[in-house]
Order: structure tokens, then C-alpha cells, then sequence
């Protein structure tokens, strides 16, 4: 009963414009230092492994070295979790506005500006503009003017996102998140306000997915670059 | 097998300053008029019917003349209900803002309206001021100073509550509706938004429960009364 | 009980690159024809009715000659709904790609697909694709390269915006419809799929939302433009 | 990648009645230190820390002294939290009953006591009065007569709050906890029955939102002075 | 393809104490004849034909004269539902109380009134006596002592259970109604809290089975016969 | 905006063993007629149209003579349905034996049937074998021998799935129906009943789903013809 | 901020034939050890304490002595817990049979039998007598026969529930278990199975609530006694 | 109160082609050594004991030599489970493809695995086939056409089901797993996914269960060999 075989998906980047990435929960130490290293010997694109703990990111980068490393929260059971990036691309034009409605949004919104920064784009991260008091949001204004995609990342009721949708012509992606009391039911209350929003051209992603959401602002700003 | 005696309320204004109002749906014509009747012939306080279709208001009102009567929606089937008001208190001190999102929500703050004014308080009720147009809540600063409550009345993601909240200093209760495309899930977006809501002091009533929320308002407002 | 004034959001289009539509369900057919005239009156932007019933489109129509009609499927009580377009924006660059899984996925991608019309983007449609039969969503892999953005709409399982999301750069905004059997839950079981998709980079909007998927790629194709 | 600044919303207060408080989950001990210790040196108003644990409590406190503590039961971990209150506000009048269907319920009862008082307000709190013994929370019928707003905290089915609502004037506020067995459904069971009461005006707030009724609470109690 | 023969379960009643009844819905007026026909061509026991419209009701009755009909309320659709007893049992000993929280909670109570009595039970039929107003069920004090067991059918919150069963020792079965606004959510709010109850003691059948609950009753009232 | 061209799945049947299958709920009769058309123009495998209204069916008849039609139930508006089949297939080896849990499963059972015998197998179709009365199941036990493949159609509690699937040797595939009461949640209890069998083996399909049934079920007896 | 007065319900056992048990979860050891003290001291009863981990056992036991002690499983943290009883009632007539589907079930089963036997009555234990092999329930006919009470101990689909149902006339009780797999979903699939059981009668409490069903059935058999 | 004695199945495998497996949570693991026992001393076909952790492992062994252990993944605790089989059957014909999305589901494809292995079964696991990368899955085409029964093991949103069963003649069974972010919901949307797949002729066994989906395709295997 021998192992079955890695089946990497080498050339993901060039069908799809971003490479695969390692997703770590549920893989050994020894399957993430493996796959990260199939990967870098394939190419020569940005390579991440997500929601890494402290063994699986240790043993990617004993056996991978040159990563940049940063922090993406907690699982539930309290484990810190890091994004690793080998190989970020060049800076490229194209910039994000990744809002946040509290701080405990914060480490979802990492995880984003980590895979936004491996494909080369800057992001600019505003923490703590929940809706609660308004004048927060509306002092973004100019950013979100400038902005060529626009992140918003909120637990509890998400109205940030109906609320910043409503204040620029950018593309909006919202990502709920798992923030807040019962009544947040770990994110679904935000992803179904996001999805129900009054505010016309929000599109959403899973629950705390910022690598989902950093990878459609990617797919935007590449679209971009395309046209020119 | 006869019917078994009505069994109304008798003194519950006394114990509770709300009289108790006639729920109509599931009633007979005849139950409705009856049961009207019967709260008429004791006391003097206000005497409500609630959600009558036609031929509920027809029957209630032929047997029990100088009704008010305002349109309150329509349940699932279509049907057009309204509120019916009996004997209504003289007007009393104590202001409700009643605030909608859009104008679908306002067959909700219609019956909470005819409830308030039941009871002798006036409502100032502004429709349409769903947060996609931030600038139309921001217009209602003032009214939301004055306020001695506020009744948030919105569908799709509810984030109306959150921020009317985060602007007055009032009591605010928020309002579910059933307004909105499918996402919206008949209303429960909106109330598990309002109840996870990141601006603290918005309590909520159940989805379209307009007669609710307005019985809520009346123990507000009546307790500044009895504080003199 | 005077009715509250209409409160129309009448620079939403300068703010988010969207004119505010008018939401037919809930309206009377008067109020319909009244805040499609004020939006027309004001400003020089396309103006748009959405998920009108008959009566609604006759009476919006009638006050305000000149629109484009397509239909957009059937509520839930069978009644056949419609979008209006008055005063569509010249044809501009930028290219969508409507997938459908299947042919009763229509009606929301007509929604989204009259919407786009309605900014001057073009719309190549492409029904009956579903993963059932692979090769005919390999076949649309020219579309898929060409497209600047990709809509998917599906019911179901929502497997096809897993597998388009594959096949192309470009940005995909999924939109899952209430199309199938029991276990399709309304369009639940489409929306979580796609949200859990493992495709990276699909965002997604709410069940039968072809109007809002349509606003968010306008945003994006939007956005191409003032890179310019 | 620095860290993005705090963003307090130092004028709440002066807005909504009611300062911003530091709601502990999700932050480490030197943010909520730094946050408490922003909230100090701005304005004269309470200040609170909300769901601390045992270290985010420690770093407050040594960072800021002069606190207050009280329990607040424990999360899902087993962790034991705590609310710390900084320059509470001086008396005022205006009381608060806060009833609990059970002794389990009286960590949240807690939290609200705490933020009452951070507001200058008494609160009369009595335990295990749930309806299984009537008596018991008939016996509180003059509390329940003399009091300005009552909080119902109770899990399991929650009808202590249509029995309690049922017997006052009072403005009732419903605070659903996650008591109870497994069809408790970790407070959801008690949250839908206290919206769907038959009792006419209880409001709710979100499961085991202690801090989110007193706030509501402290928002009516506020607005009896202002009537004066 | 011709039609499978009727597989009537001629012996359930010795087995199990209760005779197969005809559940009505998806079944052509013409089986539902039919199946009364052949339990009545077998044994003398009662013969049920539940939740039957007004076609089934005429040809079950054309076939098989000598049917007692009881209203059962409406179905989602409308439709008037009836129940209808061939052959009810004599009079036997053990009486039921049967409760009902609202008014419009009686067609349920009417339908398990209508099984008792098929089995020669005694049914005290109260109406209208919901926790709102609490001395309307504390005046049937002495009729929940004198009961061998009592029916508590309600919906909404469905609390009137928890309070019946703190006052009797009786066995209490509760059944959850479809009764009251959104959030009763169709009676699961009912069903939760009743499963939920704090007053041990009450077992629950499913939301609006008067016939379940009856079931249950008259296995209790039957074991009693046993027994001596 | 042209109608996007049929695309219709010729080769599924060479692919899969079964050949694309028109269903009809969301077409028009035109589209069902024009679908049916296509496939029976290509290549000489049975043509199926399910779930057809009256009009879809007349529309397909009539331009396609030669059908047999099988009631299947009705929608949940009350509108009959029927299985079309054109040109079916040969006698084959291989016999299903399709239980019901009562005489409500019928029409779930029937589409399965004529799913069945257009793939040339025959069908024992045993219907109300519920386990209620436990010697009807058991006296299916020759036929539970004697069967290669066993389909289990029942709804609220779907508990025959369980037993039979202890009585047999033969693949087993459960299909919950939406039939019973409240609780039984239209089919979702009898879903997630069968998914969680204490008997090993039992797969399952989506609710209502006889046609899936039947198609898991001609895999199944066609792998054997292969092995021959 | 002294501790509210514990107020323990004393008539309680007077009222409802049951003594007040207490429930120890979210209360202290000492919390545990003085509610079992207070009722000890007042009148002559059993005393329960329910649910207890090692500490309060241990620090109840020490404060009282002379208590059985019987295992009640483990909560989800996998904390062993236990059912103590003081003062157990002497030996009644009353038989309660209790049947549970597989060996998983035993700690809800022994939590019923250890209130069963404080109330003096005998109860039969039977294990592992699942519906996969149907032999195993078909053994204990005469058992059936014979039980004054029947309760049903059953997780997955709890179908074993519908099937004992069907071959007693004796009152049953259904206690849905968390035993089990996935889509067991905690418990909710085998509490919704038997809530939509086809088998008349059956009456159900909450998950894994093996107190209640016993206080159901304590109730059930007291009944009888009082007959005679 | 001795324990109730074990009630082994023993001549399940007669009755089923399948023996009784013991499922180790919840049992302690002298029980589990015990169940192994009583089986092995029984008749000669294979005897498996499932999800058993380290302690229940080394019990089963001590006391019964000779088994063979396979990896299951881990429970919510983190605890590492294992397959163990004794006396597994002499190769026979017929082999099954077992397809993984993803390497996280590697754990239930290893259950199936072992327990087609007992029944001497080969199988040929495919793993990491998701059709993000769809080329991964169609080189997987002549397995697919030479397998006699397919088992598509995926989490996320299921995809795979629907695609590879366009794919094959073979019977497929689907097995949803807890694998991915908060909207896979523990396997819920791949469950919903799988049952409402436009593949016709997928049926699905509850999520991660490797030992249903393996008896399930046992009895598709064993019931070609009864054809010849």
C-alpha cells in the first residue's frame, strides 16, 4: 500500500495566471517541504504553502530555504497558522485597498497582502473602520477613489462591505470573516450580508478565505495589465 | 364538540400598558369581529386588529364601526393586510423615528406606525435611506438627535441598524424584513446581521414584526412618562 | 399619513460607476413608472427596471416610452419578470463571457446580460455547458482566453465554476441559480459550492443575482478603462 | 509590512452615549493594553475591556491601573474571561432588573451588571427564576413593577422572557444564552423563541451578549435623563 | 405497469394498540376510498382518515357512510383539511387535557381531540391560554391536576409547555404548531424550545401532528387500562 | 440577442452508459419538443423527457409520436408530471426491486420505473412497506434475495432504507421523498436519515431524485452485463 | 457584587412528582455541594445531581455523603461524567423497558436508568439492538410486551425508534443520541427521524437527554399508580 | 447494575455479504478487544474494527493477533485513528478505482482502501485529481473505463463527482469529506454538491465515510461474482 504519488498541477500558472499553492491543513511536514519543493523545482513563479503551523512551516523552510513568512491567525484549536512565499514576483503595477472592519479581522487581511505582495502587487492595509463609527470609513475616501480593487474584510453583520461598495467605482470582493459573538455564527452572518448587500457589484468569497480573495484581486489587476 | 370560550386578556394593558391586539391570521371573520368587540365592551384603552385580510377588516369593522385603518403588506399568498385601530389614545408626549432602507420595507413600518399612534405617539418616518447612498442616513442626523427612539425597519443585509446606531444616542430597535432576492433567506440575513451588529446598544424584534417593535417603542417612551 | 417622498440616489452612478436601478418586487406599478421618470429626469446615465412583472412593465413603460425589454425568468408564483433599459450607454470595450450550465440557467444570465448591454459592454452568451458533458465547456476554451471578464451561472452543484475558473486568467464571478431538484436547496447548494470552490479566485454573488454579478463585472471592465 | 494603526473612535461617546469599548478576543495582551491605554488618555468617560482572559486582563491592568473586575464566565475553550471597567461613570438614577432563568445564565448576567455600572447605573440582579418553578419569578412582581428596564438572561427555551415581559411595563430586553443540552442548539433554541414571543414587545440582542444589552439598557436608561 | 396492491397493515391495532389510519395527502380521492374500505371490511376497531380535502372527504364518505368529520385546519396551500372517524370506540376511561397557547392553534387541537375520541377518550378542550397573560393558564390548575395526561399545543415560542409542566404530574406531551410570524419559522422555534424545555418531563411529537400527539396520549390512557 | 444554440450531450450515452435526458421543469414546450427532437435524431438509444407538465408533454408528443408516458407526481404547485420515453431499449438481464415506505412514494417509484424499462430492466415495484408494520418488509425477503439491484423510495423518517438494507446482499440505493409532516422537512430528514444508516452499504440520492435512482441503478445492472 | 441567594425550587416534587435536580454543568464544585445540601436538608425526596465531572462529584459526595453513583458518559471536552442520587425512593411497581441501538448509546441509557431507579422503579437494559440486524429487536417482543414504558436510545438515523414503536402498545419515548458519523449531524438526524417516525405514538425529548426521557417516563408510571 | 451483556451480529455477513464491523468511538477498548473477539470466534470471513485510536488499537491486537493496521486520518480531537482487519478474504475479481481530490482526503480513500482489501478487493487510489487542474482527472480516462465500480473521494465543493461520473460507465459512488475552509461546512456543501450533481447516476454515502462507500461498492463487486 505504497504512497500514491504527488500530483503537482505544474502548469497551473500559465492556464489560469496564478501558480497552485500548497494548502497545509491535513498535510505532513514532510508532504508540504515536498510540495513546496516540486514546485520550485518547476518554473520559476511565486510558490505558497497557507495556514501553515509551526512544524509544517518549519520543515518547508529547513528544506526550501528563502521564504518570507507571515502571520494568518489561528485555526480553531489555537494553533498559529503563517503564509510562506518562495519566489515573489517583481513589483507590477496595480494596487489593492484591503480594509478591515475591526483587528481581529487583521490576520485573514495578512493572509491576503501576503499573496497579493508573492504576484507583485502593492497593497494598501486599513485596519479598523467598522461601520460603528462612520467617520472611519468615509476618511478613506480618497484611498478608495485610487484604488484599482477594493478587499473588504468584516466579521459580525460584514456592512462594511455594502457601506465601502457604495463609495467607489472599483471592483469589490468581500471577505467574511469569523470574527464576533453567536450571532456572527463564525461567518456565516457576514457572508450572507455580503451576499445580500444593498449595494450593487460586491462579490464575495468563502469565510476567512483571504487567499480566495487575494487570488480574484489578482485575476483584476492581471486583466488589466492584459489590456494595455 | 363546541367551541371552546374565547379567552381574551381582559386586564393585560393594566399589567403590561399594552392592551392585548387581535392577531388575525388563522381567525374567522367572525372571530375577528367578535374578539374586537369583546375588548371594546371592556375598558377604554386602544383596541387593535392586526394583518386582517378584506374580509377579516369587512367583518371586524361592520360590527365594530370607527376603525382607522392602514395598509400593512401583504402575507405570502399575496393577500393585502392591513392594520385596524379601535378607540385610539389621545396623543402623548414621545417621538419614534421610524427609518426604512428601501421602499419595499414600508408595509412594515406602516403597522408599526399605526401601532405607535395607537397608543397617542407620533412617528416621523423616513423611507429609503439604505446605506448604498451613505449621504441619505447622514441627512437624518438631526432627526436622529431628537429621536426618543428609533425603529430601524430593513431587509436584504440590515446594515441600516449598524450604522443609524452608531449615530444617535437614543434606544434603537431593530427591524428585520423579508425584503430581498434570494440570499436575503425571507429576512433572516437582515436579523442575524442586526443581532451581531458591531454597533452595541440595536436590540431586534422577529422578521416583518412590525406590531413588535412598536409595542417595544410604547414600553420606552412610557417609562420616560411614568420616570416624571 | 402622508407617503414618505421618494428618495432616489440620484449621484450613485458618479460615486460607484452605477446608476441606481429600480427593484420592481414590492412596488406598485406607479411607483415603478415614478422612479424610473425621476431617474430619467435627472442626469443622462442608462436607467434600469429589474424583475418587473407585467403590470409593472406597462406602467413604467407607458409613462416612459423609449426602453429595451428582456425577459428575466419567473418569481416563485409563476408571474413572467422582465428588464428594462432606458437610455443605454454607447458600446464601449471590454467583453463578457456569460457561461450557463444549463438551459434553465437562462433567465439569470439574461438578467445579467441586459444589465451589461445597458453599460455598452458586449456579452458573448453561452448556454448548456455543464460538466456533465466536459467537452463542451473545453470547447469555450477560445472564449475563455478571449474574455476580459467570466460569468458563470449555474445551479445545481455549481461544478462549472470550479472547472471554468480553471481554464482561464481572467476574473470570474460566479452566480448560482435556483435551477434543480430537492437537494439543490434553491440555489444553496450552488452558492456554497462555488464559495468552496477549489478553483482559486472565483468570488461569488447571491442565488439568481444575475443583476449583481452584471454590476460587478462592469466594475471590473469599468476599471480596465480608467487604467487607460 | 508594519502594523496598521489603531483606529479608536475616540468621540462614540459624545455620538451614541456610549464610549468605544475594547472587546478583547482576537487581540493580544499588549494590544488591548495599548487600546485601553489610548481610550484613558482621551475624554473622562468609562472605559472597558470586554471577554478578557487571564493574560489580555494582566497586560491591561499593569498597563493601565486602577481597574475593575468581574467574572464573565468562560468560551468555548474554557477560559475564564473577565470585564474591566476604568473611571466609572458616578451614580445616576435609573435601575435595571436582571432576572436568570438559571444559575448557569449568571456569567452573562454578570457582564451586563458590569457595564450598567460603568455607566453610573444600579442593577438588582436575581438568579434562577426560570418558569420550571413559577413562583419564583412571580415572586419578583415588584421588582419587576419598580424597575426602569429589565434584562432577561436565560438559555434553554427561553420562555422566561415571555412569562417575565408578560408581567411589567418595562422595556425587556432578551439576552439568550448558550445553556443547555444539545437542543439548545448553543443558544440559537432560546434566541428564536424570545423573537417569536408571544409576549408583545421584548426586543433581543445576539446569544450570551451580556455587554450588547447593557448597552441597549444604558440607551434607554440615558434617554429618561435627557426627557428631564 | 399496473397498479401494486394496497398493503394495508390489517393487524396493526393488536400489535400496537392503534389501527392504521389513512393519511390522506398524495393520495387520489378515490385510494383514499379504498383504503377505508378495506380496514373497514377487517376487525371493529376505529377507522381513521386524517388531513383529507373536501374531494377525499366526499368520496371516502360516498363509499363508507357513517363517518364523524372534524375540521383540521388548512394546509399550506389553503385547502380546508378535515378528519374523519368510522366505527369510534365506546366511551372507555382516562381524560385528556388538551391545551392550546392561541386561538388559532385549535385545528391541531382539534384533530388530536378528534384520535382521542375515535379511541373512546374524553378530551377537556382549553383554549387560549398563552404565557403572555399567565393567570389564563394558572387558572387551569385544577384541570392539570385531574388530567391522566396533558396535550400542550402551541406555537410560536411554544413556552406555555414549560410553564403546563411545572404545574402538573401528568404526563405532558407537546406539540409544536406552525402558528405565528417569521421567526416561529413554521413551528421549528416551537419544536426547539419545547425539545429544550427547563420543566423535566415533556416529550414532543412533530410540528402540527395533533394525530402523533393523540397517538402518544392514547397509549398512555390504554397502559393505564392494563394495568389494573 | 439571438437565442444561444441548443448544445446537446450526443455522445453522454457511448460516455456513461446513459444517454442525455431532457428535463423539463424551466423549458418551454417548445424548447422540451425541439430537445427531445435532437437527441432522436442522433444515434438510436432510448429518449427520455422527465418531469414534463401537460403542455411541455403535448409540445414534445406531438412533434415526437411514439412516446410512453408515466405519471410522476406533482410539483409543488399541484401540477401533474410525466416521464416520456422514446425508444427504449431491448429486454435486458438484470432485475430492480423498488420498495416504498407508503402509497405517497408512488410517483417518485413510477419515474424510476419508466427510467428503468427505457434501459430494457425490469422492475418489481413493491410500494407501502413501511416499517410500522414490520412483517410487510419482511415478507419481502425472496424478493430481496432474488434482486441485483434494490432501490428504497421513502420519506419522513426513511427508515426502510435501514432494514432492507440489513435483509439483502444486493447494492442498495435509497431515495428520500419530500412526503410527510412537518418535521419531516420535505425530505430532508429522510436524506440525512438514510445518509446515516446504521447498515453498511446503502448509498443515496437527492430527494425525489427516482431519476438518479434509476441511473445509479442501470450503471449498476449494465457493469454486470459488461463482466459477462 | 455579593452572590444572588441560590433559590431552589422545594415544592417542586409536590407540584410535578419531581423533585428539582441539579444540572451541574457551569456551576462550581461548591455551587454543586450546596444546591444538593439545600435540598437534602428540605423534605424527605430523592436528590439528583446530574452531569457531574470528577470535581463536583467529589466535592458533593464529600459535603453529602451516602450518594450512588452511576456513569453518564462524557461531554464534548471528553470529561468523564456522572449521575449521583441521595435518598433514592424504596422500590414501586412500574416497569420501563429501554432499548438502545448500539453500545455507544449506553451512557444516555444509564443516565435514564440511574433517575428511573431513584424514583424506585426497575428498569430493563437493553443494548445494541439495531435495526441492521433486525433479529436483535424481534428477540425482545415479549419484552415489549410486558414494559409499562418503552424508551428508545438510538443515534445515526435512529430508526430503531419507529420500528420498536410498532410492536408495543406501551407509551414509547425516543432519546436521540450524538452518536455517530458525519452526517448523524450531532444528534439532529436521529431527532428529526423520530420526530417524523411513521409509527404512531412515539414522543420524543432532546439530544442525548436521558434525564428527561426518564422524567417522561417517571411521569407515565406515577400516573398509573395514581389510577388505581 | 451489571452491564448489559454484547449483542454481536453474527450472522450479518450471510444475511448481507457483509460481516459486522466494530466502529471503536465511544467504546472502551477492552470492549473493543472483546467485539473483535466474539467475532473472530465466530464463523471465518474478515472482522474489521474502524476509527480505532491508539489505545483501542493496541487492546484489539494484544488480544487478537494477527491484524492489519491502515492509517484513518484523525477525529475533531486530532487523535490518530486506524483501520484494523483480521482474517481478510482470499483476491477475488473485481476491482475498484478509488479518486481523491485532494491529498487531505487521502485518509478516508485509505479507509475505503482496507476495507475493500478485507473483502479481497483490489484497488488502484488515485490521489490529488481535483479539477482545478482538469487534465489531472482526464488522464485518468482508461481507469475509468476499466474500473468496476469508482469511488470519488472530495471535499470542498465535490466537483469531482459530477465530472468523473460524466466520465465512466461505471457505478460511482461519491464521498464527501470535512476537507477546506468554513463554506465546505465539515463536508456539507460537498455532500449537497455531490446529491445535486448533474452527472446522473452518482449516489453518495455520509460525509467521510470510507466504510460505507467501500461496502457499498463490496456489494456492487460481490453481486457481479452471484451473476455468474
Amino acid at each position: 500500500m505504497s504512497d500514491p504519488e504527488l500530483r503537482l498541477d505544474f502548469d497551473r500558472r500559465q492556464r489560469t495566471g496564478l501558480a497552485e499553492a500548497v494548502y497545509a491543513p491535513g498535510k505532513s511536514p514532510a508532504q508540504c517541504a515536498n510540495a513546496v519543493a516540486g514546485l520550485l523545482a518547476d518554473g520559476d513563479g511565486p510558490v505558497l504553502l497557507t495556514r501553515a503551523d509551526g512544524q509544517q512551516s518549519a520543515a518547508a523552510v529547513a528544506a526550501n530555504p528563502g521564504a518570507t513568512s507571515t502571520p494568518a491567525g489561528t485555526d480553531k484549536a489555537g494553533t498559529e497558522l503563517r503564509t510562506l512565499t518562495w519566489r515573489a514576483a517583481r513589483p507590477r503595477t496595480g494596487t489593492a485597498l484591503v480594509l478591515t472592519a475591526g483587528t481581529s479581522d487583521l490576520p485573514v487581511a495578512r493572509e491576503a497582502e501576503a499573496v497579493l505582495a508573492a504576484y507583485g502587487h502593492t497593497t494598501t492595509l486599513v485596519a479598523d473602520v467598522g461601520v460603528a463609527g462612520l467617520h472611519r470609513v468615509l476618511d478613506q475616501q480618497e484611498n478608495l477613489e485610487r484604488a484599482d480593487v477594493v478587499l473588504v474584510v468584516a466579521g459580525m453583520e460584514g456592512a462594511l462591505a455594502s457601506v465601502a461598495t457604495g463609495l467607489t467605482t472599483a471592483p469589490v470582493v468581500g471577505v467574511p470573516t469569523s470574527t464576533g459573538y453567536g450571532s456572527g455564527l463564525d461567518g456565516v452572518t457576514a457572508l450572507l450580508g455580503m451576499l445580500a448587500s444593498c449595494s450593487p457589484g460586491v462579490s464575495v468569497v468563502g469565510i476567512d478565505n483571504g487567499f480566495g480573495a487575494a487570488c480574484a484581486a489578482v485575476r483584476i489587476l492581471q486583466s488589466h495589465e492584459e489590456e494595455r
